[in-house]
């Protein structure tokens, strides 16, 4: 199947019949896909507080209020409890299991929250001949906690975590300006540059993803990352917390330029 | 004295000794303003996600959580119970009257949202020697009820309401970009053209404000505008809302430059 030409609502049918179940990359290109964070309705007023006050590591793209299942800004049809290849389940901070569909689970005080993601900004990047380097070397996106606080909401606070992706001199300016214009999917680099000014150590010992090659001439930059939000969500050790499986995300209906500001 | 060299903190100082009782128009210039809306902890995760869904036109800048006074985001050392120089108090959506201070109203169980204020990009509209009208004749931004509905909330929902400013042809592409980097004080416009189009059927009868002069070869462009999520507050007709008054604005320490995101 060429999954990459399908439109989103194939691919979120051919997910909930469990025709596909691993990741999303690449899926239905040019269509921005979304993480996942699921609390119970306690937490939701200090979370979305925690997003709007960190919005390079936490962009709202959607959230879904409780007693409903589809995401209607952004995928109308949807059923997010079937429409994520893999979930994944934590009590109280603890990793519990993964699971395929969400019917075990469900409850009417869940509020979903979709959370934009990087792709959309790499497709960016791609489309600007900027080499974006864990995708040319087939690996995961490497990540780094920094020394970057979070702005507080309510329980939720932490460090920020960053991606980093290696931009040749000449294209770093280009590379903020690409970004800058996706606001809703992380938007413009948090830093340009030497590693230890915001904590990092060793730029070949990511804390989550894949180290990748960084060729002379060129400049790490690191933008706020996704897993920021689950990890501060993960911190405060709701009793349930819901998020999607690495990788595996939800794949909505508004094209990637949709989301450009400019 | 000369209120627009002043410094934020300064303003509020003599807010707070109620030496400023009027309209903050102009005073501690280049620094934004906001506007205020309190609805009590019940409604405010509603109220944070019908902003989050509608940032055109209820932009937050900063929210004071329930036992605070000081948005730490905007402003660390302002108390938000006097540094307005005038409050609107509404029960069950009805006006009862205006304050000066809210120590007779004030409850630990508050949530206070400042919202983006149209005062920043007006000043760079007017940088760009754009004219913007209402300022140049001396009376207040022309709005009105259109038909484009806002995304609903919980309980919140309604009409967005939008202000209107006359732009010259020429100038009309310029006004969409510097607006556009500024998409925490409203962004770029909702509509440029015909008012029809948007359900308004006379420009010299404005729901609120004043009509302002249209001159041969002026377009009329519309931005989302700050009354919106005050009219839609209102429209649910909480127990107690708090706002301030029109055009008595909450002075901020962010320089208008730094909510530019380009």
């Amino acid at each position: 199947m060429d999954y990459a030409n399908l439109p989103p609502a194939e691919i979120r049918k051919l997910i909930r019949e469990k025709q596909i179940t691993g990741p999303t990359a690449g899926h239905a290109l040019g269509y921005a896909q979304a993480n996942l964070a699921i609390l119970k309705k306690e937490h939701a007023f200090d979370f979305l507080l925690f997003a709007q006050r960190n919005p390079k590591a936490c962009p709202i793209l959607d959230v879904i209020e409780p007693g409903e299942v589809a995401p209607k800004g952004i995928a109308k049809d949807a059923d997010i409890r079937t429409d994520i290849p893999k979930y994944r389940v934590y009590k109280k901070g603890v990793f519990v299991e993964e699971v395929t569909d969400l019917y075990d689970y469900w409850s009417d005080d869940f509020v979903c929250f979709l959370i934009g993601c990087s792709f959309s900004f790499e497709n960016a990047l791609l489309n600007n001949e900027i080499d974006v380097r864990h995708i040319s070397e087939g690996c995961n996106v490497p990540m780094y906690k920094t020394n970057i606080a979070t702005t507080p909401a309510g329980l939720f606070e932490g460090p920020t975590v960053v991606s980093m992706r290696p931009i040749p001199e000449a294209d770093v300016v280009r590379a903020v300006q690409v970004t800058s214009r996706f606001p809703s999917v992380h938007g413009a680099p948090l830093h340009i540059g030497n590693p230890e000014t915001i904590g990092i150590q060793d730029l070949s010992k990511p804390d989550f993803g894949d180290a990748v090659t960084i060729k002379e001439g060129e400049v790490p930059v690191f933008w706020a990352c996704g897993v920021t939000p689950q990890a501060i969500a993960m911190h405060v050790k709701p009793d349930l917390m819901i998020t999607h499986a690495p990788g595996h995300m939800f794949v909505t209906d508004i094209r990637d330029e949709h989301l450009g500001i400019l």
